[in-house]
């Protein structure tokens, strides 16, 4: 994390964003909106997935735009990949950090990527290989995203000492670090703090930082007070809420860039982002996909007279 | 608080929702709105507010609601006033708690009832007079609401010993208890955690237990699991998060009732609420109001596949 900074946010829109939506953004727009929430203080941005472009043709370009995103001084290159084939573009892309994501829900797994539990930890350790024969300097951080962590769709409650299992097997892999993704919106503050210790107990605190959040049913900013509490310092969300699996008009998937930075910001914790600016970044997207709907509850309301002066804490 | 409940959610969709909304809802719609929440499970309604018919045509029938809700086993009926006028008119009807709004920013409270904070603490006292003439098993509850406690659109950041100093003189002239409200949306969990703890050390941890906050930045429910932290117990909200206030659409004012019970529900505090029958009742509101939007996640998302099974905490 940068120095001064007191939560790192990742912008997830480009990529998880982009995947939900069937219209193809242009290479170009894609390259502005990234510059843009850099400049804006944005410390990582996931860019892309490594996916074959005849299942995501909206993502066909990832690895020109992380050649692009890298050229851009203190940005954190992330990108998302299925399995081996995928990490081997990423590293060639020179991405610096690549998550794999595993489901808790072996069920969702194998509708998802047709792969096992197993099978996927297999694939793991093949990427960890490919990544340790890289010079020191080169190697990304590999991040194993455990989805569908707080429950299924197709499962339902998934037990927590499955997820605690999987992100110890992760790590036994030769991962990196561990995240927690609620890919369905199923999760609640309570939780979220449970899991999080637990994961945290089991794999150390320093492997488990991140979250990825979803506002499904309007909880993910109480989620991510929860979060807080138990030491989560980086938090996923997505400009104007895009992706995520929405389901219907209102309800956005991902917690919303915006509303994530005013909270945070109001609060005194330091993000390293001008929100003004970030705000400001919306247009290109709005631009690039006319009609799309951005979410957002401050985009709407405004920041707040005087805002931030007399809001932060005293200290 | 009814035993066997942690959180007392207090709906105020009959009259902070209403009375934004121009259109009047028929006598009938509004009995049914209150008799449904009320089987749902919801303890406290505000059900109106005693003002002049030609300021507020929504709420005329304030008095009639309130001799109905009253017929209501368990329920407390609530209403606002803004004078002592309105307070004998509450006493009257029978309202089993009055609350009485002063506007911490004094801008506010001349543009808003053209009084002083002096005149208003004055209206106060001449009501708790009204109250004190009573028979002790008749006297309502009598709140003293400091309303843009968390900032104000027209002063901006509001000092918070301000609002410690009034909060202390309502006491002083004989409210029952004090509450907060947050009437501009501008509060952040931080804040509402300092200044909760601030009031309650001035006028006693039991003379602080509800809050009235807002959603108009999308941080409504994360400032509710501060509020959880420091100890308030009522939570005020509106079904479809109609009122407080909405400055666009898709940007709620009040917090959505469906919401908050949903994410106290997925954690394990009990509010005594049915979630599937509050759910239903958005179809009254519907009928009666077509075309009036009604926000929430919780509606459009649906509630997880088992729910709650598995979600709640083990203990």
């Amino acid at each position: 994390m940068a120095p001064g900074i007191d939560i790192e946010i990742s912008e997830v829109g480009p990529r998880d964003g982009l995947q939900s939506i069937d219209r193809i953004m242009p290479l170009e727009a894609k390259k502005a909106w990234v510059a843009a929430e850099a400049a804006a203080g944005v410390p990582e941005i996931e860019v892309g997935s490594f996916v074959p472009a005849k299942i995501l043709p909206q993502l066909a370009d990832t690895a020109e735009l992380v050649g692009f995103a890298k050229s851009i001084p203190n940005l954190t290159v992330a990108v998302l990949v299925p399995n081996f084939r995928g990490a081997e573009n990423a590293v060639k892309a020179g991405a610096d950090k690549i998550t794999i994501p595993l489901s808790v829900s072996e069920t969702h797994s194998l509708k998802n990527v047709r792969r096992t539990h197993a099978q996927m930890l297999d694939e793991v350790s093949r990427i960890v290989e490919l990544i340790n024969s890289l010079p020191a300097s080169e190697r990304p951080v590999f991040e194993g995203g455990l989805s569908t962590a707080f429950g299924c769709t197709l499962e339902g409650p998934i037990a927590e000492d499955v997820v605690v299992r999987l992100a110890e097997a992760l790590m036994e892999r030769g991962c990196s670090e561990v995240g927690l993704s609620d890919t369905t919106g199923y999760a609640n503050p309570g939780q979220v703090k449970r899991l999080t210790k637990a994961v945290k107990a089991a794999v150390g605190d320093d492997k488990l930082t991140g979250l990825h959040l979803h506002n499904t049913r309007g909880v993910g900013l109480a989620n991510v007070m929860a979060a807080l509490e138990v030491g989560i310092t980086t938090l996923d969300a997505s400009l104007g809420g895009i992706g995520g699996c929405p389901f219907a008009p209102g309800a956005s998937g991902n917690i919303v860039t915006e509303d994530l930075v005013y909270m945070l910001d109001s609060m005194g914790l330091k993000t390293g982002i001008d929100l003004e600016r970030l705000l400001a970044v919306r247009s290109i997207v709005e631009e690039a996909l006319p009609g799309e709907p951005l979410y957002g509850f401050t985009p709407d309301a405004g920041l707040p007279k005087g805002y931030p002066h007399g809001y932060l804490p005293a200290a």
